[in-house]
């Protein structure tokens, strides 16, 4: 893993960014820029149910200025197992510490595969995603040595690897609470509220406030001691 | 890496194989189901231009009794960099031993992700494919590092790999050559027939004959000294 804020370009590099238009894969986009990157997002539409996501990356790729912005469809509700993509219901009020029903088999995996891919076709060596091990949720693939043993699977996977141009995988957040993140956003000038967290198919443009995601923005928010621009369902506030 | 043919199951456990259409994923279908595995087929729409292998890869699924089949819909041709999936012409003829235009970026990668998560949903441990890094035309995802470096990925990255349950990637024509992979799925008896494996789009229902897939699969009947059933274009034909 390479950390960006470490490095210093002399020419801008291309880099792939997998931007879900959630608050994480905000501040990733712009860390990547910040970086001297180019920044080339990727976003999938993979089936979830809280489609309003994909409309917060368009925005997102649209005034944060990246190269080029490319949706991926992939049809993973084929595959099920995860209320984000199956009709379980998403959970309410907090889980019990095991992996949640909103975790999608092998998500990371496919979407930095995918994200591998269109790095290998632009001559990128740089992939940044927003993956977050702190607050993670108990996600397998958000953690170090996930994305140690995805670099190690890419030297090997690809033409790029082969011929000696390895692939960074560079999660910037990695190790950053939540409130970290809010806190490096701003400074980053990102507009949380184009960002969308809420797991909630029904809550439509308003999130619910309750699935574990808006719970760990609200805290992240209220950590920060900012108030959350997004739009909730009734009275649920930020400080 | 496990090699299906020194396994020993006492009941039936669950495999998912990657069924392409092709020679190659029919023989590791057939490979699986001797090996003691009950089969679940995943096919993957990725855009390419010989879709004629997908309509082999349902009647594989179909006469070779699989528990079931599922094709994946995902958009390749977005990301482009390939003649599989890009409007490049197939090269005739040979290739100069390098990386040729028909590689499609990070393929086997996406492909085994999607394999690891409908295993993880159906609870199995083990997933087939037919790579093979003999005549593996110089992609660098049919060799046994990529494999390995899968297998370790796949330990780290899914609730089952968290939970101790490994995944098992087999690749049982690894090492073969395609004669001693036709002469195997003739032991198995697979019906190659029903197989495709012409990379031609032009080519329709008959094979070209003369692209590199369609040569190795002669050369491979050729060197067996079996007559290929496949029906080409021209006076293309085995001996």
């Amino acid at each position: 893993m390479a950390d960006p804020e470490t490095r210093t370009l002399s020419s801008p590099a291309p880099a792939v960014v997998l931007l879900s238009g959630g608050l994480d894969s905000a501040v990733a986009l712009a860390s990547a820029r910040d970086a001297g990157y180019t920044p080339y997002a990727l976003s999938i539409r993979y089936g979830q149910r809280h489609r309003i996501e994909l409309e917060c990356a368009r925005r997102l790729a649209e005034t944060m200025g990246v190269a080029q912005h490319r949706t991926i469809d992939i049809d993973l509700a084929a595959i099920g197992g995860s209320a984000l993509t199956d009709d379980i219901p998403v959970p309410k009020e907090g889980g019990d510490g095991t992996i949640p029903v909103t975790y999608v088999p092998a998500r990371n995996t496919i979407f930095l595969s995918l994200a591998m891919a269109w790095a290998e076709v632009l001559g990128a060596r740089d992939v940044f995603l927003g993956i977050n091990a702190v607050d993670y949720s108990g996600y397998p693939d958000c953690r170090p040595e996930f994305v140690t043993a995805f670099e190690r699977l890419a030297s090997v996977a690809t033409k790029a690897g082969v011929e000696g141009y390895g692939l960074r995988i560079h999660a910037p957040l990695l190790t950053m609470t939540k409130a970290d993140i809010i806190r490096r956003g701003m400074e980053l000038g990102v507009d949380f509220a184009q960002t969308s967290s809420c797991y909630d198919p029904d809550a439509g443009r308003l999130a619910c406030g309750r699935c574990d995601a808006c719970r760990l923005r609200l805290k992240g928010f209220a950590d920060a001691g900012v108030r959350d621009p997004a739009s909730y369902v009734d009275s649920v506030r930020g400080p």
